[in-house]
Formats: C-alpha cells, sequence, structure tokens
C-alpha cells in the first residue's frame, strides 16, 4: 500500500498554450522523490465547475493528496480556495493574524508606489486572508499564503495542499506544505522509489522492445520494474523506476542491456550526450571549436549552455556559404567544386579548419543538406555528413542520412556530432587514419 | 451551443516530467482557432485504468471531443488503440490492408539495420494495425496510424481522436483528423472564431493590462473580445478570439493599441520577429552575417531556422573567447584590453568584423554575460551589448541588462539582436553614426 496523488493546474492561459505549465512537471518529481504515485495531472482553466470536476474526479481515483497550483491571487478570477473549502465542506473563515502578515508583505510595496489605491490593497489583501476553517496555511514566499486542507469531518477523502502558480514560490512552499502535519498523515503509506535512466544511441525504439521481451525470457523479473522507453532526439531513453528491494533486479536488466548492446549503452546514470562530452572535455582540458553548415550553429550552442564552457569551447564558425566554407573554414574551393559540399571530404576539411583558425585541440566539422529543398537523387535531404578530428590525426568521419524535418535533421546532426566527439575523446578513432 | 473539448496525454515518461508535453498547448490552440471550447487537459501514465479513468472523467463532462495523445507506438506499454476500444464498446480487428501499408514504411528501415529481428519487427508492426473495429485511420506521418473513433452503436458520448505522441506527427495528422466526417459530425455546434495575435516589443506586461482598462473607459466594449495577453521570450504577445461579426471591436481595440505605442506594435498578423526579419532580408535581399559571444550562436541558428535561409545568410562566427574575438572577428585586442569584452565598443567591432570577415551587408555583434557567474559589480550578470550595423555606416548598438536565467539571457538577447535588424532594415540608425 503505497501514497497517491493528483495534481491540478489551474489558470485560463495554461489551458489555452499560452503559458507552458512546468508546475506539473516539477510536482511530479517531488512527489516521486517522497514516494507518492502520481495518479494524473488535470489542467482546467479559472472556473468554478472546471476545478470542482477535476477535485471530483481525483477523488473518484481514491488519491490521498491533491496538489493545487495557481488561482492565489487578489483578483476576482483567483477561486481555488474558495473552492477547494466548498469541496472539503469547511466554511471560509478570516484568518486575521494571516491578514496582518500580507499586509506587512505589502508595506514595502505601498511605499515604493504611493498612488496605489490603498483601499483596493486593503480588500485584495483581506481576500487572500480567508481561507478554509481548520487549515494548515503555509507562509507566503510572494504574497499568496499556501494551505493544507484536510477533508471536513464526515467526509473523508484526498487532503488537498493549496500553492500559487509562480514557479519560484510553488517550490519554496512545497517543502514547507510536505513537513506539515496533515500532509505527513495523509501520506503515510508512502514508499520511496528509486529511478533510473539509460540511453542508447544508434539502434531504433523497437529493437529495445525486443530486447526488453527477451531478457524476460530469460529469466529476469520484469514485474518488478516499471520500465518506459522513449525515442528523444534520435535517441532511446530507458527509465526504469522500482522499489529499493527490487534493485537486484533491475541489475541484471542493465547488465544484460549491456551485454547486447555494448558501447551504444552510452549512459547508465541519465547523464545526456551534452552532459558527458561536457564533462569530458572539462577534465581533460580539452579545447574544441566547431565548423557548422547545415546546423547554423546549433553545435555550437549546445556545446555553450552551460555554465562555464568558456574553459573548453574556444569558438565556432558557421560557415552557412560556400565562401563562407573557404574563406573561414579554409576549405579549398577546388575540393567544393570536385565533391560538392555536402560531402565527408568537406566535413573533414570543415573540422580542420575549426582546429587551425580558432587553434583548438579538437574541431567539428558538419555539412549537410537539411531541407526541404536542396535534395538530389544522389545526396537526398538528409544527407549529413559529420567529421570529428584532433590535432594529431585522430579522426571520425560518417556519411549518414537522417529521417524527419527541417529541424529534426538539424537537431540530429548535432547530435551524431556530440556522440563523434565523446568517442573520440575515448580514443576512438577510424583506421588509416592519416598522419 | 457550442463544441467542447477534452485532451488526455497519456505517457509516464510525461506524467513523470521527464518529458515536457508540448502537444497539450499545441492542441489546445487548434482546438480554439476551430471554435471547440476545451474544458481540461489530463496528463495519465501508460495504465489501462488511468486512461479509462481519464476517458470517464472527461465523458462525465459531457464533452463532444477527446484528443489522445501518444501511447500508439509498438511496445507492450503502448495500449491506447486498445483501451479507446474498449471505452467505446468496440472490438478490436486487424486492418489488414494498413498492416501492410506500415510494413511498406518499415522497409527502408529494415534494409538499413539488415541485423534487426525481423520477426519482432513484424509482431510491432501487425499490433499497429489492429483497432477499434469501426474507426476511421488517419494515414501514418510516421509508423503509427491515427484513429478517430466514434461511440459504440448503444453508448452515446464523445468521440475520441487518437494520434501519436511525436509532435511532428501529431501536428500534421491532426489536420487530416479534423478533416473526416465523424469529427465533423461530432463537433458540428462549433462556432468558427477568428483568432488575431499582436505583438509588442519594449514595454512591461503591466503596462497593456492599464491600456486594456484605459481602451475599455473610453468606450469599446472589449466584452465582445476574449483577450490574453502574454509575456513570451521577453515580447508581449496580445491574442484575441472572437465571433465575425465582434470584427469591429477588434479593429478599435488595434488602432487604439497603435495610437498609444507607435513602432512598439512591431506585428499586427501574428508574424515573429523572426518571420518579419526574414521576410525583410529575403526581399532585399540582403546579406547578413553574426558574431556572437554569449549567445553561442543562438542568433544564427534562429536566422538559419528557415529553408531558403542561405539566400541571404552568409555565416557566422562564434567567438567565444577573446582570442577568437581577435583572431576571427577581427577585434583590436587593445580594445579588449581596455573596455573589456562586454562593452559597446567590442559589439560594434564585432559587427564590423562579421561583415569584413564574410563580406556581407549587414552584422550583428553580441557580447554579454549569461551567467550564473561572471558577473560583475559593473557589469552584473544579464549584462548584454548588441550592435547591428551595414557596410554603409549605419548603425544601432544597445547596451541591456536582462533579468533571468542563463538560458533566457541568452535567449532575449538574440531576441533584441533581430528587433535591431529590423529597425535597421527599416531605415533607423543612431544619430552621429561614424562615416
Amino acid at each position: 500500500m503505497t501514497a497517491r496523488a493528483g495534481v491540478v493546474i489551474t489558470g485560463t492561459e495554461v489551458l489555452s498554450g499560452i503559458i507552458t505549465d512546468r508546475n506539473g512537471p516539477w510536482l511530479s518529481e517531488r512527489l516521486r522523490e517522497a514516494g507518492i504515485d502520481l495518479e494524473s495531472i488535470v489542467i482546467v482553466g479559472d472556473r468554478r465547475e472546471d476545478m470542482l470536476s477535476a477535485l471530483e474526479y481525483l477523488a473518484g481515483e481514491k488519491v490521498d493528496v491533491v496538489v493545487t497550483s495557481g488561482g492565489l491571487g487578489p483578483t476576482a478570477d483567483d477561486l481555488t480556495a474558495e473552492v477547494v473549502g466548498e469541496f472539503q465542506g469547511r466554511p471560509m473563515v478570516l484568518d486575521e493574524p494571516l491578514e496582518e502578515r500580507i499586509a506587512e508583505i505589502l508595506r514595502p510595496l505601498m511605499e515604493r508606489f504611493p498612488n496605489l489605491d490603498h483601499e483596493a490593497v486593503r480588500i485584495s489583501n483581506r481576500k487572500q486572508a480567508v481561507i478554509p476553517d481548520g487549515s494548515t496555511v503555509i507562509e507566503p514566499v510572494g504574497t499568496a499564503p499556501g494551505l493544507v486542507v484536510p477533508p471536513g469531518d464526515e467526509l473523508g477523502g484526498p487532503t488537498i495542499v493549496v500553492l500559487p502558480g509562480p514557479p519560484r514560490e510553488l517550490h519554496a512552499m512545497w517543502r514547507a506544505a510536505v513537513d506539515t502535519q496533515p500532509f505527513r498523515r495523509a501520506t503515510r503509506g508512502a514508499v520511496t522509489y528509486e529511478t533510473r535512466v539509460m540511453r542508447l544511441f544508434g539502434i531504433p525504439e523497437s529493437e529495445i522492445a525486443a530486447d526488453l521481451r527477451a531478457i524476460e525470457e530469460e529469466g529476469v523479473d520484469l514485474s518488478r520494474l516499471e520500465i518506459t522507453t522513449c525515442l528523444r532526439r534520435g535517441e532511446i531513453e530507458v527509465a526504469t523506476r522500482f522499489e529499493p528491494r527490487a534493485a537486484k533486479t533491475y541489475a541484471k536488466l542493465e547488465q544484460a542491456i549491456a551485454e547486447r548492446h555494448g558501447e551504444i549503452l552510452y549512459s547508465r546514470d541519465g547523464s545526456t550526450i551534452d552532459d558527458q562530452v561536457a564533462e569530458l572535455l572539462a577534465d581533460g582540458p580539452h579545447t574544441i571549436a566547431t565548423a557548422e553548415s547545415c546546423t547554423g550553429g546549433l553545435l555550437a550552442v549546445r556545446l555553450t549552455d552551460r555554465a562555464g564552457s568558456s574553459a573548453y569551447v574556444l569558438g565556432g564558425l558557421v560557415t552557412y556559404s560556400n565562401e563562407a566554407k573557404v574563406a573561414l573554414a579554409g576549405v579549398d574551393p577546388a575540393l567544393i567544386e570536385r565533391v560538392g559540399a555536402v560531402s565527408v571530404e568537406v566535413a573533414e576539411a570543415m573540422a580542420d579548419g575549426a582546429i587551425s583558425r580558432l587553434g583548438a585541440e579538437l574541431g567539428v566539422g558538419i555539412t549537410g543538406i537539411a531541407g526541404p529543398d536542396g535534395g538530389t537523387e544522389d545526396k537526398p535531404v538528409g544527407t549529413v555528413c559529420v567529421s570529428v578530428a584532433n590535432r594529431d590525426g585522430a579522426r571520425l568521419t560518417r556519411r549518414m542520412r537522417l529521417p524527419g524535418n527541417r529541424a529534426d535533421i538539424r537537431d540530429r546532426s548535432a547530435t551524431v556530432a556530440l556522440h563523434l566527439v565523446r568517442r573520440l575523446l575515448l580514443g576512438e578513432s577510424d583506421a588509416a587514419a592519416e598522419a
């Protein structure tokens, strides 16, 4: 018997797609860490009936806890506290000390904007201090207090944790909410799960499905593991959740996947290829420079995503035109003339150009046809050549045909390049590299 | 009487926060365009009971249509078609011609991976062709077919549109789904709304809220318009939905915003700054080149996002290190020594370097501190200098302090640069530009 939860995200601007909800995923991770199973996330607009229906649905699912986000502001469309009070059968009461604490928070604001309508602010302030009777108050981080609201005496059903919408406030107040007595009482059954992620690069998703069937047939009891596989940016991600006592079963699964796929299983700790390349470059330390055509700078953007990347990224060339390939990366125009701009030879020359122009240890060249136009019979859309080299002449070069639309092809080209950088840094090199 | 819908997003990796759902917001916008009110988005894991409960909840809300995303893959945890069949009281049947069409799609994959387990692929392929009896098939864009599944004869309730999870597939297949006969029948009550989007750059969101109040007081009946404002990538987006008969009211609103804000209202047709810059560059035609430091290539990526951008983007320099600023963009090292790498002077020198190194008409230089480290009292994190120049000496340069985290600062820097490119192309230039 484990504890179970539901999440309700309120807000017409979230439901309508104008704002992307970040609280649902964040709460999901926190609930998992707390060993609480999340059943469902429901997104509804700021309408009383819709919020009540969402609560009824989750109560019908017999969850122990519902967490709500949003609708605690001072305006009339902020309804959450009132709706939750109604749902839990608890009358709304003014908490005078809370009203005074909110007034205290608002004081500097009032002083900064002396023209504000003080009476209007006082009314808003009071509204935020009217709460369901018997709630436990979570002190505001912004101006809105949070609440932990147990079901009314004769009702039963979930305890509801009411949090504000702004992520910064929600994060801090969540930590306070889980420490309250009514929350702990409601989630007594929580089991702490472990979550582990493996990543594989270079096989289709159907192959992993077949592996799992085979591993099960070999006698590993996969029913003890909750395994999800998905394709992300051209890579396979295998995420597994399990109770601590199933740790040995997970170890067997990991071992079996590793035996089957060797180097294709490049991550056993959830790290992404971006993480691994950043770590390898920082640890070296090794310096890197890029020369990109079809990706237009995407590899440079991914390499510089992380704080501290200036320690190893020297810079890059976006050689979108042939003239730029010649002028910036020093590619021989006769070579482009002979084999075409999308060719392994030009990718290699671009990688070498990045090394020499930026004085880097490692260089990457990417050239391809991202489409939708520009393909030929010989080089259809999706044809991409990537070369990674170092100053000592080690090199990995690949010509591929990538699936998908323009954005997919650009994204996957950068992913392939990162994998080749990783392999080169781990000592791989194409046979017969020229000295 | 209008048509109403619910959305069910399936996938344990979405529910658990590993993947951020993009399909809910996308479907929400499409439903709004189609004049269908969205009641609620429910996110559930890949569990039969949870999916059934979500469908029951939405059916209880009396929606006309439910759209599902995900769970159509070849693996055993892909349950959606089966669960929807069960919910609608329709037995599962093998659609043999569909099986053959999927096999056709898989053929190139089989050829690329000759070591694949062909029998396993055949089983997966067949699984995807087993569909609820009486469904209308939406042809696959990837390998998974979509479905439009009306309620079983004696049941009543919503028609369910079953779409795959990958956004690229879902987008294309949604357009096919809305054209099917059962979808049109289920949403007969839909009122066609018009949706118009204005974009403003350079004012806070609270300013627009105040404008709307003032415009209402001046006698424009805004209750006839459904206006949502939001801050996206540092810009204000004002999206308005209205029935065709309120078109004059919308025209008054647009006029009033234009009068108040002039050039700050840069888009009245929903076009983004990326769209407008692409169009201005293509129409010139003008060539452009970039020199980026803190953005690491993000501006080049945005400029090359569009097919056909090779007509005007010559290339770019990612001058992340000071050495690269000197070696690639030709910035005088004595200048960096004197005023620092993050300075208007260096941004100007980078823009000029981009022009001369790539032989472009326009050059952009971006240098700044994206953080979280590297800030000083004089130049705190978020300090960014952007300069846009052309070969004739026209120039726009700005030094700003941008809010947000590293990703926000990088993103907004590129947005500011695009706005300066637009203004320069429209003839603006800083006073006293040096010849």
